[in-house]
C-alpha cells in the first residue's frame, strides 16, 4: 500500500546554507563599477529584509508566523513512496518523491512567493512585478499577493503565454495581471518586438524596468537568488524529518534544475551531512536544450537579457542565449543560482542533461503508474530518478532515492499529446 | 494547523444500501413491454458481474484485489478540516471535506471507472463506450481502460468539449478516444446535428447505439445506476472510518448532485444510522438551472434522450430537457439515481438548489482561503456547506459538517474568470 508520510510539524525555520559552506560566494557586482553592489542600489529592487537574508550568515532563519500560517494551508506536503514505479522498474531501490504539486498553485514556487509577499508587505511595497516562464511562478506570486494584499503584475514569456491559457486564467483568478513578454509596455520589450518567442531573461528586464520607474513597487524573483533558495529549504527540511521518521538515510537526492530554487531547496539541508563526509549524491537534472550546468561557463553574467541586474557569478550559457521552444518553460533560463553554481564548481553536487523525448517518456510512464501527471519541468527529475533506480538494479544495491516532484502538469497537457 | 487524516486502511468492501432500505426499489422497465427488463437484454449493455451488483441484496460486496491495488494508487483520499474556511465564516461548526480531487484524473469518478473496467475485462469486453459531460467521467474511464487493457471511446457533450480542451488532452494522454456529441457517427447524433450544444442524454444515446451494433463492446455509465453508487460508497466508508478516528459523529453530510454517484457514495454508508433513528441530515446540492431533485417529477423515464435505455423510476425533468450551458457540465442531467430518488421520496434525504452566481462565489472564496480550486460541480457542495455553517453560527450550535469535494477545477478555470 502507498505510504503517505504526513508530519504534523512543519519546520519553523528555513535553513541558510551560507552559514556552512566551506567557501565564500563571490558577491554580485555592479555592472557600472564592476565592484560589489551597494545595498542602496539593491533596495530599489528588493525590500530590506530579503536583502538581509541574501547575505545572512545565520544558520537558521525563523519563518514569520504570518508566513507559517499560510504554509499550513498546504504543508507539510506528502513524501510518497513510489511503490508502483519501483515495481514496474523491478529495482531494489526505494524511491520516494516529495510532492509539491499539492500547493494552491500547483508547484513549489508558493513557498517563496508567500515569504516574499510578506516581507514586501511589511516593507511598504504596494505592487510586485515579476517574470514567469511556464507560469508557475506568476501564479504563485499572484496567490501570495492576494493573501498579503499586494498588486501583482506578471510578464510571461510569450511562447508559454500562448501555449498555456489556463495559466493566465489561474493568475487572473488570484487577481494577478499578466502580459506576454516581450511586450510593448517597456523599452526592453519593444527592443525585441512582439514576434519574439520571449525568454526569462527578457521578461526579467521588462519587470525590472517597471520597478525602477515606479514608486512603492518592487521586484520578486522566483529563483536564482540566495533568499529564494533559503525559502525553498522548507522542502528539504521536511524531507529530512519525513525520512527520519521512516528511519531512512537518502543515498541520492534529485531535483530538476532551471534557476535552481527547487533543486537547491531540496538538497541544501543535506549539505552539512555531505560536508561531514557522508556518501550522498545530489543530482541536478536539466534539459539538453538549455544545458546551463552541464555546458555553461562559470563566470560573472547578467541575470537578465538587457543588463539591468547585478552581475552574478554563476554557470551561464550567456545572457543572449535563446533556448528552443521546449515545453518545460520553467527550465528555459540561461543562468543558474550562484549557490548551486558554486556547489557544482566545488564538486559537491552533480548535474546531468536529459533530452525532451526521454523526459516525456518518463513523465507519461509516471502518470500511468503513479497516477500523478508531472509538470514537464519536474519530469526531468523523474527521468533522473528512473536512471538512478535502474543503475541500482544493475548494481543490485538497495539505495534510497528521493526526488522532488516540483509541480503537477495539469496545465501542460498540450505538451503531452 | 491543518489536520490531514490518513488511514492506512482502505475499506475492503463496498456497501450495498439495497440490503438495508426499508422499501423496495421499483425495477427498471423494458420500454417495449413496460415490464421489468430481462437480464438477457441488459447483458447486451453491461457485463454479468455488474448486473448482479445492480440487484444484489448482499450488504457488503468484496472489492476484487485487482481493483483494490489500483485504489491504493490514490486512496485513502484525505479528509481535510476546513480550518481556514471555518475561521473566515466565524462559525462554531467543524467543517470537514473529503477531497476526491487527488485521484489520477481529478475526481471521484475513478472509483467506479476502475471497478467497471475490471469487471468488463474479466467478462471479455474489448471496447467500452461512454458519454461524458464535464469530462471527468470520460477521463476516469480512459485511465481505467488503460490500466485494465480496454479501448475506451467517449462521446463528450459538445458544449463541454469546446470549453475544455485540456479534458480531451487528458483522455488522449490515457489513450481514450473522444468525439463531441452530437456527432455524425451515429443516427442518434445526426438527429440533433453538430450545431446542438449537446446533453448527457444525447451522448448516452450515441454511446448506447454504438454498443448495441458492435461485438465485444459494452457501455460504462458514470452515475445513476445502483452499481455505480455501490462503487462510490468507498467515499462514505472512508469518511466514516476517518471521522471515527477523530471521535466525531457527523450532523450534516453534503454532496453535489448531478446523476447521484458522488452524493450517493458519500451518504449511503450512513443510511443505517439514519434508519436507526440518529439525527443526521443528508443534503444534495444541485444547480437551479437543472433542478432535478427540487423541481423534477418522480416517475418512470428514459435515462437517455433518444430512448435506448430502460425506463428508470426517478426524479426527472423529462428526457428532452436541455439545460442551459452552465459550466457545471457534470450536473447537466435530466434524471437522478433511482436510489437517491427513492431516498428523497421517502424523506430520508433533502435537496436544495443553488444558483450559479452563489456557487461561483463560494468556489472562489474556497480557493482563496483553502488553497484548492474546486470543480464547478463540487462548488455546489461548498455552497451548501457554507449555508449550513452559517446556520450553525446563527443557532450557535457546534455541528460537524462534512462534504465531499468531488474534484478539482483546474480544467475549469475558464469558468472562473
Amino acid at each position: 500500500m502507498r505510504k503517505y508520510v504526513h508530519l504534523q510539524e512543519v519546520p519553523k525555520s528555513w535553513y541558510n546554507v551560507l552559514a556552512d559552506l566551506p567557501f565564500k560566494l563571490d558577491p554580485p557586482l555592479d555592472p557600472e563599477t564592476n565592484k560589489p553592489m551597494t545595498p542602496e542600489k539593491l533596495l530599489k529592487t528588493f525590500p530590506q529584509p530579503l536583502l538581509e537574508q541574501e547575505v545572512s550568515d545565520k544558520r537558521f532563519i525563523e519563518i514569520p508566523e504570518e508566513v507559517l500560517n499560510e504554509y499550513y494551508v498546504f504543508r507539510p506536503t506528502p513524501l510518497i513512496r513510489a511503490t508502483f514505479l519501483e515495481r514496474y522498474l523491478e529495482t531494489p531501490a526505494k524511491i520516494y518523491y516529495k510532492y509539491e504539486g499539492v500547493s494552491p498553485t500547483g508547484s513549489h514556487k508558493t513557498n517563496t512567493a508567500l515569504a516574499q509577499a510578506y516581507y514586501n508587505k511589511i516593507s511598504g511595497t504596494k505592487t510586485l512585478y515579476t517574470e514567469t516562464g511556464a507560469g508557475q511562478w506568476g501564479s504563485a506570486l499572484s496567490y501570495a499577493g492576494l493573501k498579503f494584499g499586494l498588486k501583482v503584475k506578471v510578464f510571461m514569456v510569450r511562447v508559454s503565454y500562448m501555449q498555456k491559457p489556463a495559466r493566465k486564467q489561474l493568475m487572473n483568478l488570484f487577481n494577478g495581471e499578466v502580459v506576454p513578454s516581450p511586450s510593448n509596455l517597456t523599452a526592453s520589450g519593444k527592443k525585441y518586438g512582439e514576434d519574439h518567442p520571449g525568454t526569462l531573461g527578457i521578461a526579467i528586464s521588462e519587470a525590472m524596468e517597471k520597478v525602477l520607474e515606479q514608486k512603492n513597487s518592487k521586484y520578486a524573483l522566483g529563483s536564482v537568488l540566495n533568499h529564494v533558495l533559503l525559502h525553498q529549504t522548507i522542502i528539504g527540511l521536511e524531507i529530512k524529518k519525513q525520512l527520519e521518521k521512516l528511519g531512512l538515510i537518502p543515498n541520492v537526492l534529485i531535483g530538476c534544475h532551471g534557476g535552481g530554487s527547487n533543486f537547491g531547496g531540496t538538497i541544501l539541508p543535506f549539505i552539512p551531512e555531505k560536508l561531514s563526509g557522508k556518501n550522498i549524491k545530489f543530482l541536478a537534472c536539466e534539459p539538453k536544450s538549455c544545458p546551463t550546468l552541464t555546458k555553461g561557463e562559470y563566470k560573472y553574467d547578467f541575470g537578465d537579457s538587457v543588463g539591468f541586474t547585478p552581475l552574478l557569478k554563476m554557470f551561464t550559457l550567456g545572457k543572449d542565449f535563446v533556448p528552443p521552444k521546449i515545453h518545460a518553460g520553467g527550465l528555459r533560463y540561461h543562468g543558474a543560482a550562484p549557490i548551486v553554481s558554486a556547489l557544482l564548481k566545488n564538486k559537491l553536487i552533480e548535474a546531468e542533461a536529459f533530452d525532451q523525448n526521454e523526459t516525456f517518456q518518463a513523465a507519461k510512464f509516471f502518470a500511468k503508474v503513479e497516477g500523478i501527471i508531472p509538470a514537464p519541468e519536474s519530469a526531468h527529475a523523474i527521468a533522473g530518478a528512473i536512471k538512478e533506480a535502474l543503475k541500482a538494479k544493475e548494481e543490485k544495491i538497495e539505495k534510497t532515492i528521493v526526488f522532488t516532484l516540483s509541480g503537477h502538469g495539469l496545465f501542460d497537457l498540450a505538451a503531452y499529446v
